[in-house]
C-alpha cells in the first residue's frame, strides 16, 4: 500500500538544484549515487538537466507517470506543487520542506491546506519538515543525508530526522547497524507510524521494526495495529518526552501531544512493542533481533576469558531475570576433559586467560549444543596470550553452524580489539563493548519470546443494564452537573454488575437511624452532596456505628462539618451503608488520556498504598488476561495470595470487577474519570464490594 | 607510603626472560619501553643480560639497593624469592604469578607462607595473580600488558586483571579514558582498596580514583577511609557479584565474599563513594570528572541543533533528578536576537539543522555567562550545513576559556563525527554518543557535589545501662540460650533507652489476670517462650482484651495453641502488656553482614510494607544526621509526615531509636539480629513505643 514510497517506478524530484550547497542537490546526488534503478525526473524551471538527467519546468511536464514526487522547495510553493502532482495523479509524496506545524500557527494552517490538497488528490504523505525516505533494496535514497547507510534487516521510523542524520552517519561506521527501509516522518500529516507497521509487517527485507517516536495521537489504533505486527515480528520503540520537561520540550519541537508516561507504559505493553531505555539500548536491541535467531528461553551460557567480566554478565542476567544456564552432567565432562585444571567447566565457563582460539571454539561448540543452554554471550578479554581475530573467526563460524540459538559477543577494548570485531561484524555477530549491553539485548529477546506466547485478546462483554446508566447520566446533566453523587455513583455501578453495600439516603437523623434499623447494624454515615467529593478529607465519614443514639449523633456532627467546611455545598443528609465486613482494600480507578482513551489503574487501596503509588494501568477495553497481569504487576502483589498467615483475596472478583469497569468506561466515554476505593475484597469465591465510588462526567462546553 | 610501587628508583623483575612468549619477557619490554628511568634488574640465573639490562641470578646479587621487585615466577619458587627480597630489604613486590589462593585449598595454604615471609620481612605485596602496576608520571609499567596507557587524571585499581587488560586495550583506542596509576588487585594478600584509597588521597596526578571490586572484606575500616578520601576527591566503583547467582560466581573465581547487596549500597553511602551501574558508566562517569571542573549546582543548559536528541537529554536530566535550567531574560534575549526566528532561544537551545559553528559558539558563550546555568550539554547531529570540526574547536575554546563550569558534549553519529570527536579529544571535551550517557555523568557530579556538602558524622552516645544487658545476656548464655525470651529483649531494650509498654510475665490465668488489672484494660496476651519467635504465625498474640474474663480466655487459647504447634517448647505463660495507643507502625531491625558489620535496617512496620520491602539501610555505627537520611529513604517516607488527614510522627523518636539500635548492636557484638516490630510512633513530642522486641545472641561454637 505504501510501495510507491519504497519501490517506485520513477521518482521526481520538486526543486531539484546543480548548486551543491542546496538541499534539493543533496537528494538528486542520492538519488543518484546510490543507484536508483527507475526513471529520474528533476523539477527545476531554470534547468535543462542535473546530474546528467534531464530537468522539467514542472511534474505535468514530465511524459511518463511518476510514482513518488520529493518536495524540497520552500513551503510557499508546497501547494501549488502538491496540486499539480495531484493533477498528474502521483500516488505519494515525501515533503522535506519544512515551515508547517512546527513553525506556529500560521504553519498549522498551511498543513492543513496541504493535507486537503493531498486527500482531494489521492496522494499519501510522508512529512512535512522530514530527512526523506531510504529502501537500501530497491535501491533509493530520496533524503537529504550524507551516504547511503548499509543494508541490514531492520527497518527504522523517526519522528525526528536530525536524529535519523546522527544514526545514518552511526551507520556508516563499520559496525553492523544498517537498514533496509528508514523513514523520517517529521510532522505525520498522513502516513504514521501506524501505517508504517502495517505496511512493514510482511516486509521479508525487515526482521525488526525501529521507531523512535515523540508522541502518538491515535493511540487505540496504533494498539490495534502493534499488536498485529508485534506477533509477526518485533517491535522496539523508543518513545521521548517521557517526564514532564521533556515533553515541554517536545511541544516547542513538533508540537506533539507528550502523552502520560503510565499510558505509553501500558499502550506498548498491551501492543506487544518493546520499549528501549535509551537510543543506545535500541540499537544494541536491534542487532540481536536482526542478526541472531530467537532464543528459545532464558537460560543463558556464558564463555570468557576473564572472571570479572563473566561476573558482571551474571548480574547482569539475575537482574533482567534471565537464567544461567545449568549446564548438562556431558557438557561439563567433556569441559573438565578439555580445557585446564585451573578452568571453570560450570556456567560461566572461563576458559582462563591464556586461552587460545581453540578453547574458545571447543567451549562454544559444546554449550551450543547443550539442552539446557537458550543462548549464548561470549566474553573475550585482550590477553597476553588471546588469539582476537582467529577467536572471532570460530565463533562466527559456530554460531553460523546452527540457526537455532543466539550467540552475542562481547570482546572488550579497542586497540587490539577492533580487528576482532571486524570479524565478528563479517559473520553477522553482534559485539557489545561491555557485558552489561549485551545482557539488554537478550532480554529484549526473552521479552519478546513472552509477548509472541501470549494469548491474542479476547474481548468479552459482560450482561449489563447501560439504559440505567444513562439514565443516570441524563439526569445528573439535567441538573448541570459533572460530578455523580454517591448514590448515583453507585447505580451506575450496579448497573454494571459491580457490587456495592446496601445503602440509602437520609435526609434527617430520624431517617438515618430508621435506615440502619432496616438494614442492621453496625453501619456507616457518609455525607451525601454532589459538591464533596473527598468526603474523609472533611471528616464527612463515621463508620460502625453499632447503635441508634450513635448514628444520630454521627448525622449531626457530619452534616455540621460538611455546612462548615463547604458553606456553599449542596448538602442532601447522609448516605446510610452497611458496613461492609474487613477483607483486603484495593483501588480499581480510570482517567482518560487525550492519546489512548481510557486508562484503568489497579492498586492496592487505603492511604499507605496512595503513598507509595504501587498501582498499574492498562487501556480499556483489556481481556481477562490482561486484567489477570494487571495483578501480578504492582509491587505488593503477594498479599493478594495472603501472607504471615493472612488469608488470600478472590483474584478472579478483582478481575471481574476491572473488566466491568473497562466496558463501563469503553461503552461510555463521557465518563472522564472514576474510581472504586476501596474495593474490599473478600477470600476466594466470596467476591469483592466497592465502598465508595466516584465518577466524573465530561464537562459539556 | 606505597610510594616504592609507584616511583621506585630500581625495580628488580624476578622471571624477566629473553622468550618473546614469556609473561617475564612482557613485563621486562614494557618497563623498558615506557621509557622508566630508574634502574632496572632482571634477575634470571640463565641470562647475563635481557634487553640490554644486565641480569643477576639472585636479587641478593644485585650491587644496589631494590625499592621494587615483580615476581614473574611459578607458584613454586615465590616464596624462595621473597625470603631473599625479605633479606635484600626490598620494601614492596608485585607479585603477578597465580597458583594462590584462586586456585584452591593448596593456594590459600601457599598464600599464607607468603603473607608470612612479607610481614617477617617488612615487604608490602600487591597480588599474587595480578597483572600489574603503571604509573603514567614516573613512568612505570610493571605490568604483562600490551602497550602503555595514556597519561590522563584518573587512577584505576581493577580486582580483576583481564578486566585490566580489556580497560587498558580501551585506553589505547584514542579517547580520553587513560590513567595517572594502574592497580591489577588480584588475591588483594596484603595492599588492598583500602590502602590504595589511602595512597591516592593527596596524590596531584589523580582527580577521581576509579575501583572495580568483588568484595571488601575489612568493610568498616573502607568506609572509615574512603569517607575522607571521597571529601577530598572523588571515588567511583563498580562492585560486582551484587545479586546471588553473581555472586556465586565471584566465588568460584577469587574466593571473595560477595556481601549482601544492602550493606554494599549502604557502605557506599555512608562512605561517599559513588556507584556506577556498569563497566561503561564507570568510564562515562571518570572522564567527566577527570576533565571537567565540578558543576557548582544542578541546572544544566542543552544548546543541540536537533530537536529529538534534545528532549531525550531533557528527559534524562528530569529521570536524573538535575534541572533544566531557566535561562536569564537577557539570554534569552540575546539568543533571540541571534538565532534565526525558527530557533529556540529557550532550554533545550535549539540552534536548528542548519546551524553552522558561529551559531553554537555564540549560544554557548551565552549560555555558559547565564548565573542560572551550572553546566552545558552541547548536542551535535551531522546534518547538511554541521560543521563537525570547527564547532568542536570552537566548543573547545569556550569551555577551556572559563573553569567553573563543566561542558559535556555528545556528538552523535561515527562516519563524519569522528573526526570532531577527535578535536574534542584534543580540548579534553569528554564526548558520549548519546544525550543519557552524559547525563549519567551530569548526574554523578551531582551526588558527588551533595557528598561533598553534607556534614562529616558525629558520633553521639546516649546514656544507657550497659551492665544491665551484660547481665541478661549472661543469664541466656547460662541457660543455654541465644534466642532471647521477650521480657529479657525488653530489658535490653529499656536498658538502653527505649521505650516499651509495661509487661509482666504471668505463669497462670489468674496471675495473668490479676496483672492486667494492676496495669489498667485493655491489655495484649503474648506467649511467653523462649523457642517461640514469630508468635504471631502461631496464634500466639490476643489484642485489646478489655476485662478478666476475656484475659482468661485468651491466656487458655494462647497456651493450648502453643502446645499444639510447638510440643517441644518451653512455656513459661503469657506476657501481659498493656495496649499501646495506636499510631504509625515502623520496623527498626538489625542483623549483622559478615563484611561490614551491623546493618541497621528502616522501614515501616506492619504486613503490607513487608510485602513491598520498603526499608533501608545503614551500617553502624553512625550520625544523627545519617539515621535522618534513612528517615527520607523509604518510598512511604510521606507517611511520616502524615497524608490525608493523618497526624504526623515523632521523627525525632524515630531517629532516636536507630540511635540507641546503632549503638547497642555495636557496644554488644554477639547481638547477631534483632527487631523491634512495630514501633509504634505517636505525633511529634510523643515519642515511640516498641511493642514487640526480637534478638538472637551469636552461637558460641
Amino acid at each position: 500500500m505504501l510501495d510507491a514510497f519504497f519501490s517506485p517506478a520513477s521518482v521526481a524530484v520538486i526543486g531539484a538544484s546543480r548548486e551543491e550547497t542546496k538541499l534539493g542537490y543533496a537528494v538528486m546526488r542520492n538519488l543518484v549515487t546510490c543507484g536508483y534503478p527507475g526513471q529520474l525526473f528533476p523539477i527545476n524551471p531554470k534547468a535543462d538537466e542535473i546530474l546528467g538527467h534531464k530537468a522539467y519546468p514542472s511534474v505535468l511536464a514530465v511524459p511518463d507517470p511518476i510514482d513518488l514526487a520529493v518536495l524540497v522547495i520552500p513551503y510557499q510553493f508546497v501547494p501549488g506543487a502538491l496540486r499539480e502532482c495531484a493533477q498528474k495523479g502521483v500516488p505519494a509524496a515525501v515533503i522535506i520542506s519544512a515551515g508547517f506545524r512546527e513553525a506556529g500557527r500560521e504553519g498549522v494552517e498551511r498543513e492543513r491546506e496541504v493535507i486537503a490538497i493531498a486527500k482531494g488528490g489521492g496522494i499519501r504523505i510522508i512529512g512535512p519538515n522530514v530527512l526523506g525516505v531510504i529502501d537500501t533494496h530497491t535501491p533509493l535514497n530520496a533524503t537529504f543525508a550524507a551516504g547511503m547507510p548499509p543494508a541490514a534487516p531492520i527497518a527504522f521510523m523517526s519522528q525526528s530526522g536530525a536524529l535519523g542524520t546522527a544514526i545514518l552517519d552511526l551507520s556508516l561506521g563499520g559496525g553492523l547497524i544498517g537498514f533496509s527501509k528508514f523513514v523520517s516522518l517529521g510532522n505525520k500529516a498522513d502516513v504514521s507510524e501506524i501505517d508504517l507497521l502495517e505496511a512493514w509487517a510482511d516486509d521479508p527485507a525487515s526482521r525488526v521494526i525501529l521507531a523512535y517516536s515523540e508522541g502518538l495521537p491515535n493511540g487505540q489504533q496504533f494498539i490495534d495495529v502493534a499488536r498485529r505486527v508485534t506477533r509477526n515480528k518485533p517491535v522496539v520503540a523508543l518513545k521521548s518526552g517521557v517526564t514532564s520537561a521533556g515533553s515541554r520540550a517536545v511541544s516547542s519541537h513538533t508540537g506533539s501531544l507528550a502523552g502520560s508516561e503510565q499510558a505509553y507504559r501500558a499502550a506498548f505493553q498491551q501492543a506487544g512493542v518493546l520499549r528501549a531505555e535509551n537510543l543506545e539500548a535500541l540499537f544494541d536491541i536491534a542487532q540481536a533481533f536482526a542478526y541472531q535467531p530467537l532464543a528459545p528461553g532464558d537460560r543463558v551460557a556464558i564463555v570468557t576469558n576473564a572472571g570479572g567480566p563473566g561476573i558482571l554478565a551474571t548480574d547482569a542476567l539475575e537482574h533482567a531475570g534471565l537464567k544461567l544456564s545449568r549446564l548438562a552432567p556431558e557438557t561439563v565432562r567433556m569441559l573438565t576433559g578439555f580445557l585446564p585444571d585451573a578452568a571453570s567447566a560450570y556456567n560461566p565457563v572461563d576458559v582462563l586467560g591464556d586461552a587460545r582460539a581453540d578453547r574458545y571454539a571447543f567451549a562454544l561448540e559444546k554449550v551450543l549444543a547443550d539442552a539446557n543452554v537458550d543462548a549464548v554471550l561470549v566474553i573475550l578479554t585482550p590477553q597476553a596470550m588471546t588469539e582476537i581475530e582467529a577467536t572471532a573467526d570460530l565463533i562466527g563460524k559456530q554460531a553460523v553452524g546452527q540457526s537455532a540459538k543466539p550467540v552475542l559477543a562481547c570482546f572488550m577494548g579497542a586497540a587490539r580489539i577492533q580487528a576482532g570485531i571486524d570479524v565478528l561484524t563479517r559473520h553477522r555477530i553482534p559485539n557489545y563493548p561491555f557485558p552489561e549491553r549485551a545482557v539488554e539485548a537478550l532480554e529484549a529477546m526473552s521479552r519478546y519470546r513472552a509477548i509472541r506466547a501470549r494469548p491474542l485478546p479476547e474481548y468479552t462483554r459482560a450482561d449489563v443494564d447501560s439504559a440505567k446508566v444513562t439514565e443516570v447520566f441524563a439526569q445528573a446533566r439535567a441538573e448541570g452537573r459533572v460530578a455523580l453523587g454517591d448514590m448515583e455513583a453507585r447505580q451506575v455501578a450496579e448497573a454494571y454488575g459491580l457490587r456495592v453495600p446496601a445503602s440509602r439516603l437520609a435526609a434527617t437523623a430520624d431517617e438515618a437511624v430508621e435506615a440502619a434499623r432496616a438494614m442492621g447494624f453496625p453501619v456507616v454515615l457518609k455525607i451525601a452532596s454532589p459538591d464533596i467529593l473527598h468526603k474523609t478529607d472533611i471528616g464527612g465519614v463515621k463508620v460502625n456505628l453499632t447503635n441508634p443514639g450513635d448514628v444520630r449523633d454521627a448525622f449531626d456532627l457530619i452534616v455540621y462539618r460538611a455546612q462548615r467546611y463547604e458553606p456553599d455545598a449542596r448538602i442532601w443528609g447522609c448516605q446510610v451503608q452497611a458496613m461492609a465486613p474487613k477483607g483486603l482494600e484495593v483501588l480499581v480507578g480510570m482517567n482518560r488520556d487525550p492519546q489512548f482513551g481510557p486508562l484503568v489503574t489497579f492498586g492496592l487501596g487505603g492511604v499507605l498504598v496512595e503513598t507509595l503509588k504501587d498501582v498499574t494501568f492498562r487501556i480499556a477495553p483489556f481481556s481477562r488476561h490482561e486484567a489477570g497481569e494487571m495483578l501480578s504487576e504492582i509491587r505488593a502483589h503477594a498479599l493478594l495470595d495472603g501472607v504471615r498467615g493472612g488469608p488470600p483475596s478472590d483474584k478472579a472478583a478483582i478481575i471481574d470487577a476491572l473488566l466491568r469497569v473497562g466496558q463501563l468506561v469503553t461503552d461510555f466515554p463521557e465518563i472522564v474519570e472514576m474510581d472504586i476505593n476501596p474495593l474490599v475484597v473478600y477470600e476466594p469465591g466470596q467476591g469483592a464490594t466497592g465502598i465508595d465510588v466516584r465518577m466524573i462526567l465530561k464537562e459539556i462546553g
